[in-house]
């Protein structure tokens, strides 16, 4: 076999000529949005996925669990696994989540503070820049020496709390909203004209060293240099009014930003969404894309009869499970199997009015052998009239491995949850 | 386990807001990289991959090969299959390792000259123009009859690159490094000023042509005119010196480029590397990307002893094996089988003292029944105690398609070693 080289591109590649730019995706996704009649489900998981361990002889907690719900959908589904963020990058769940919603987690940033006030149930308007806190214990010299000043319970946070909310109530113009969380934990939130953050944390991260004082991000930015300045402020006034406290004399701020311009789901997926969470964090999340919280359930169970009685009301349910990662979190492989098994024994009831759409999946893995969020892919399960089968018996790891939408950003799970709904319009003649 | 974490990168984040420009990889895995006490390992099994064929039973030689060592990792592992570059593109060696060590190989370009100056040994400084050189048989009309001049002896070579060093040691107030290589091949370095590649080769890339002049690749580029006007004069003070030589009477120039910017692996990944390789190349790219190369062992067990040796002195050793690849060149099944199981044998030495973290895998696929290297995805397996494990009994390219991280950029591996090496802070709350 003789080959003739013509080396005709021998050059410099031009760029791109302003014709040929490529399409954005969520455009051309917009672009081709058609509303139909359907009903679609997320269904959530909280840090499904898992590793599969000699241990537990090589079976994860979704392999080990008995599922005869899930395994009866699993034969009419699509399976795949979902990287959360992007390779080997293990998301909180506020990335995890976003990404589940649609929304590159890369592209939109939310603080930990604006996630924090929005899980204690604050409502937080435009410009309203939010900090994470807690209580810690500083000695004379002000070097902190105990970063969660022992984690106080609870009723003394929202003492001290009180406390600060009554001594400090504006700084400047700026009005300042504090709330307390779980033992040592709350939030303080600014609203004023002109702030912006993300600054850096008031927060050495380890004991033994002072409180930094902090910094914008962006040294550029005016708006980030005066919510500086009234971070600074607000230590000034704060720190005075817990000087006799103990173990609670200081308190540490993190993730100080403001609530980033996030598009309206319903204006970006034509769909009219609903939440079913009980925890207060994935209310927050799904809130800050514009979901209505239902509020109410408190079990699998009863969010799943809830979603029956709020079907007509609603395109899309957020249905969020959470004792998957809290098991996960505790390395308590037992407990989280028997989760997934609690899980599976209520999804009978949503399958009385099978959504159209159902898509179970988690929003991040969280290995009992690893007890933390992981970056392991999670796996998802698909299905519709048009999932298609792969075949497999069970809805596995790793059976989800072998299935057709293979490993995928997270980010694209609804665009293939709106194909399987019809709400796409062909591309191109 | 411990980790001493030291946030090092905690830098300012581009913000994401109001525009919500998505944010760079590179820059986030690097805000979330932290330091820490692990050991990790990147074993390269050049050209490993490979086709399964009717003639062959329909087994690669990786999965004809007998590797009982490998065998054990496989159990405890996670694997997938790798796209060096791009889909469909065969990538050379620079390519394939610098996706391997992290770096883009579409945005990181090496020219192969740079890479021949480097494997030869040569200490390259910032500004240096390098050219892959070989010996040429012209005849009187200056047509090239034999591009590599009947593959003259080593020795021949190293006579004549004297001989043209002694008459060429600069070119107006450019500096001309000569240096010989293997058979008919040598290299060309230019360090001076105001220099700058790429050019396009001085090679007709078949016999029965006259040699081209070369070009700059970018006609508006000042520095590569200056660079091509000075090839051209090197080739006017160069021929007249090999007029009466026989066979080599002439010589053919590639790659002619400087050396590019590319930021060092330490600085990118918190990891001090090492290089364990034999052949020059190899050492070359290494050595590109700022890794330390340790001199000395010749086989595959020696590198992996000296690997023991040096184990408290590195953080990062990439172990380079050739012989993967040069039997899958020369289409030799039985040959290339047989040095699996060679490296085979030698695993368990590196097993004495195990990395925290193993990859083994190769830089592209050198089929043995396409004699070079091809665009298939090469295998590739993840081993540390966070991998979990794909339940796969053996590493072969078709076990690697069912395994856990799917099909992927090489350029992503890095990322996932760090990851399992824990070395990645959480994204987001």
């Amino acid at each position: 076999m003789i080959f003739m080289r013509h080396r005709l591109n021998r050059i410099a590649l031009a760029p791109a000529s302003p014709q040929n730019q490529r399409m954005n995706l969520d455009a051309l996704y917009s672009e081709l949005t058609l509303k139909t009649k359907t009903k679609l489900a997320l269904i959530v998981l909280d840090g499904l996925g898992d590793l599969a361990t000699k241990e537990q002889n090589y079976l994860t907690p979704l392999e080990a669990a008995h599922t005869p719900n899930l395994d009866k959908l699993a034969k009419n589904s699509a399976h795949g696994r979902m990287i959360p963020v992007a390779p080997g990058i293990t998301p909180g769940s506020g990335p995890g989540h976003l990404g589940l919603f649609g929304y590159d987690p890369l592209e939109f940033q939310v603080g930990r503070g604006v996630i924090e006030a929005l899980g204690l149930g604050l409502e937080l308007k435009p410009g309203d820049v939010c900090a994470r806190a807690n209580f810690a214990t500083l000695d004379a010299k002000g070097i902190v020496t105990d970063r969660r000043a022992g984690r106080i319970a609870t009723e003394v946070c929202e003492k001290l709390v009180a406390l600060l909310s009554a001594k400090i109530k504006k700084i400047g113009d700026t009005q300042v909203i504090i709330k307390a969380g779980k033992e040592h934990r709350f939030v303080v939130v600014f609203r004023g004209k002109g702030l912006e953050g993300p600054l850096t944390d008031a927060d050495p991260n380890r004991e033994g060293f002072a409180i930094p004082t902090v910094k914008p991000r962006d040294a550029k930015n005016l708006k980030q240099k005066k919510m500086a300045k009234l971070i600074a402020d607000f230590y000034k006034a704060a720190l005075p009014v817990l000087a006799k406290e103990k173990p609670a004399n200081g308190f540490l701020m993190r993730g100080i930003a403001h609530q980033p311009h996030i598009p309206l789901f319903e204006d970006r997926y034509l769909l009219k969404p609903a939440c079913l969470a009980v925890y207060p964090m994935y209310k927050g999340l799904a809130q800050l894309v514009g979901m209505i919280k239902i509020e109410g359930p408190q079990t699998i169970a009863e969010q799943f009869e809830r979603y029956l009685k709020e079907y007509d009301n609603y395109d899309f349910f957020f249905i969020h499970y959470k004792y998957t990662d809290k098991y996960g979190e505790d390395g308590n492989f037992a407990a989280k199997k028997k989760a997934i098994e609690d899980f599976d024994a209520a999804l009978p009831i949503l399958l009385k009015k099978k959504p159209d759409v159902i898509a179970i999946t988690g929003d991040h893995s969280t290995p009992v052998s690893m007890k933390g969020h992981s970056w392991h892919p999670q796996p998802v399960l698909l299905h519709s009239t048009t999932s298609g089968s792969d075949k497999l018996e069970r809805f596995t790891e790793t059976g989800a491995n072998l299935g057709s939408l293979s490993v995928f950003d997270s980010k694209f799970l609804i665009r293939l949850m709106q194909a399987n709904a019809k709400m796409f319009d062909k591309f191109g003649a």
